[in-house]
């Protein structure tokens, strides 16, 4: 099976993106999460532009990889310079990587224009450049940017630059679309082209996605024959992000049946996804193909009657492959097959047409209607079924709860709660304070449970998530807090919404409770 | 000049997305902006499968249209009945609309083992149902759903059944790449194909997003001759999407050089897409090419001087042509330059070096790390340099302020603030109730303030986000707040971070107050 090189540039053309600023755990986390996936190369920084990165490779150069290899990203040499006189080299070598990657201009208005120099001086830059990293011992990647552009401006100038590249002893000459304005069929073309005319090095390829084309051009490429992709998980990058790695892979492995990752590797694609979007603190891109949430998820009734009797209807690969899964969704376009298996599940004895089911669908579509969403939030759908089948008895009174934010402190924190409940006609009073009102709410509620409960002590709020709804309505709109909660052995999600913060917070932290509670008696 | 067609499915496969639930007057809102762009179809809604949509298609029929023709969408008749006995087509029929869409199957499998009838009756079901429909005056579209799968089984099937349609009339075929797993070399090759097939018929294009490639798909359709592109606005639909037509419609008329949408259309592409995010409550993503706010963002420092010499340097089109504009972002990376030019805006006399540069660059670099992102909050960042050069008195001082949430309610709401602050030594204390413990602090603190400012009655807060920033602290977790303010001339964002969403709702609400007063007094 022929093999595609996968580049990561997570790190260094991913840091371009708005938004994004990792600190150096951060990128140590992310290092060690591409080399146990297995990708070929890891970009890791600028040594040259950004001092900080300095310290960065230094700690890389503790890790022990076992799958990639670390490159340090630079520019060839200034003009009118020797390699060896140039600081962006100096710091480059210092970061003591095996590989580089050197970028440098292929278009001839870029050189003229934008460097400012002479065609022939562009093309010694180049030369000397990786002749030097070259005689250093170094693997050395030309990135030639604007390629594309360049081609269709001046295609015997870019070419050229691409020759200076080779024959100073590049090890790939990597093509990118730096603008992201090129189509498939011409990448395609081109890429054949400088594959045929570069018979001895590998042929990378780098874009970026202001099309909506990145994971096509790609592809392309590959199938023109590059033998490495450049790109970032889930398209991280500065604009519209660069190539998707996430998409690029699964696709030239499952369907152009080319290698991109070690052998069993492919199955870890999605959850290495989630947890780089966890690091660099970024909502998952939960419709991502492949790799997001919904990605395999089936809401329309005829959709999923047609998924249940084979997969194949509506799914273009097995989920499982790329450590995915199917999804099957509540809502009113759902269908009641779909709602009424899930019945099923608390009274196998209910059907379509018993007045349960009804009443179940009729309380749905008033609570969707209020701003609910159960298609993540399946651990308060469940509660709200038991409490229409007379299956849920709360477990506590709410008997008031007072929560003060005060400036200046009233005690040593901002905020606090006072709590009173009943369980079983015993009245418990307590108070807490914490960061911020919610979490003062939730310190108090739990400590006043305790006592009747223990259990709750195993579970941890693991995620919290506010969304504002109708944020026109401003400061009094309405939110939708969804919580994660986990334990030992299960992980929940459970949903509140109101105007009110602290009220819809509630809301779930109630329901996320009593799900452990309900798990707990085992019914 | 040569035409595309552009059929949008926002409101019906766009319905089939998770997290997706239109109200009828979100949707007449979506029609009413999607004719105003000119898009040539719209299809609304599928009457046979969705009773309430009779209730929506009743009132669009009181719309008057300048562009878009509505279609009503429905399956082939059931097997083994006439056309005219199908409920189905009755309801379609019902909706009253000038043209209307049909899908039906036309791949060998899914009409043996999913439909579970004879290839011949499948045949005869799409033949009957479409001449019917014809024989009722209607223009008709044949969706050929998985056509791309059913011609890579049985190429010879998959021409029948859309034979079936064109001989009984259809006026268009649609090739479906229903499962979102064709690579554009594939669909740019069958497209070509049937084109060549069926000359007298014009073909359309429907693609998912599975693979992220439905873009270069649609794109490579239009190049091989089809012309009617389905889509959806910013691609909203099941799964991964279908294709995003705000990323097709810019590519096909700006890059192929052909006619999308009317002239002078294409510059309102970027507030279409936004409002259709706003409308239908999704956050807008941000990255979308073309019309995200990011797509024409620039951050890294040699990108920024390089765009400021020459935007095509870094840009593949004029951002104007879809009504987007370039940003030059605020942050580590962009450099002094950038950050200079902003603070010579307030300062002119300042350098590179100037010792307030240096302190102005600290404090941003703490605050970022401490969450801020003055990318979007620029209000905030300049309150933040003013401050900082001695540029900004305080309008007021903060006493004290007590925020109390109540269950059950103290007072006719759940939530009071009663807040004292202080202006030129005269104080004022007053208190407010709220939809929710923000909502009470907005309000006490403007009624506070109004007395020594009017002009803040001018101002509405127009626009409120809440980001979890830790959200695996859970209720602890730190959140950043923006907040968006207008008055009849201007619109400004601030922002606010905190573990305490009052607290950080508190920074941002003051800066929003400040920033008014601050241009009130024009300095």
């Amino acid at each position: 099976m022929s093999q595609v090189h996968v580049y990561d540039s997570t790190l260094r053309d991913g840091a371009q993106a708005q938004g994004i600023s990792y600190s150096v755990e951060d990128k140590i986390k992310i290092v060690e999460r591409l080399d146990a996936l297995g990708v070929a190369y890891i970009e890791a920084g600028n040594p040259g532009s950004n001092p900080k990165d300095l310290e960065f490779f230094r700690r890389l150069g503790e890790l022990k990889l076992t799958h990639s290899k670390i490159i340090a990203f630079g520019a060839t040499r200034k003009i009118g310079i020797r390699p060896e006189d140039d600081n962006n080299l100096r710091s480059l070598l210092s970061a003591g990587t095996e590989a580089v990657a050197i970028f440098g201009k292929s278009w001839d208005y870029q050189v003229t224009d934008i460097l400012r120099t002479s065609l022939a001086e562009n093309l010694a830059m180049i030369g000397d450049t990786i002749a030097y990293l070259k005689a250093q011992g170094k693997e050395v990647v030309f990135d030639a940017e604007h390629f594309f552009d360049g081609y269709k401006a001046n295609a015997d100038y870019a070419l050229q630059a691409l020759a200076a590249a080779a024959e100073a002893g590049a090890d790939c000459l990597c093509l990118c679309d730096t603008n992201g304005g090129t189509f498939p069929d011409v990448i395609r073309e081109i890429t054949a082209l400088v594959v045929a005319r570069f018979p001895g090095v590998s042929i990378g390829i780098h874009c970026h996605n202001d099309c909506e084309m990145a994971v096509a051009n790609s592809v392309a490429a590959v199938q023109a024959g590059a033998t490495q992709v450049q790109g970032t998980i889930n398209g991280i990058g500065e604009r519209c992000g660069n190539a998707n790695l996430c998409a690029i892979i699964p696709n030239v492995e499952l369907k152009l049946g080319k290698r991109c990752l070690p052998e069993g590797s492919l199955v870890h694609l999605t959850s290495l996804a989630r947890s780089v979007s966890e690091i660099a603190n970024m909502p998952h891109n939960e419709k991502a193909p492949y790799v997001g949430n919904d990605a395999f998820a089936h809401k329309g009734g005829m959709h999923i009657d047609a998924v249940n009797k084979n997969p194949i209807s509506y799914e273009h690969i097995n989920p499982e492959l790329v450590g995915n899964s199917r999804r099957i969704l509540m809502s009113e376009v759902a269908g009641r097959s779909t709602l009424l298996a899930r019945i099923n599940k608390l009274d196998p004895s209910l059907t379509k047409d018993s007045p349960e089911t009804q009443a179940i669908v009729d309380k749905l579509k008033e609570l969707e209607h209020e701003g609910y969403q159960f298609e993540t939030a399946e651990s308060s759908f469940e509660l709200v079924v038991r409490k229409l089948l007379g299956m849920h008895k709360p477990f506590f009174e709410l008997k008031e709860f007072k929560v003060i934010v005060a400036e200046p402190a009233l005690s040593g924190s901002n905020s606090n709660a006072l709590i009173k409940i009943a369980v079983g006609g015993e009245e418990e009073i307590t108070a807490a304070e914490g960061d911020g009102p919610v979490n003062a709410l939730d310190k108090a509620l739990r400590k006043a449970l305790e006592r009747f409960y223990p259990v709750i002590r195993e579970m941890k709020l693991t995620d919290y998530k506010v969304r504002v709804l109708d944020s026109d309505k401003a400061s009094a709109a309405k939110v939708r807090v969804l919580i994660e909660t986990s334990d030992a052995e299960a992980q929940w999600t459970t949903i509140g919404v109101s105007t009110d913060i602290i009220d819809a917070s509630w809301k779930a932290l109630v329901d996320a409770i009593e799900f452990k509670l309900v798990r707990e008696q085992g019914n």
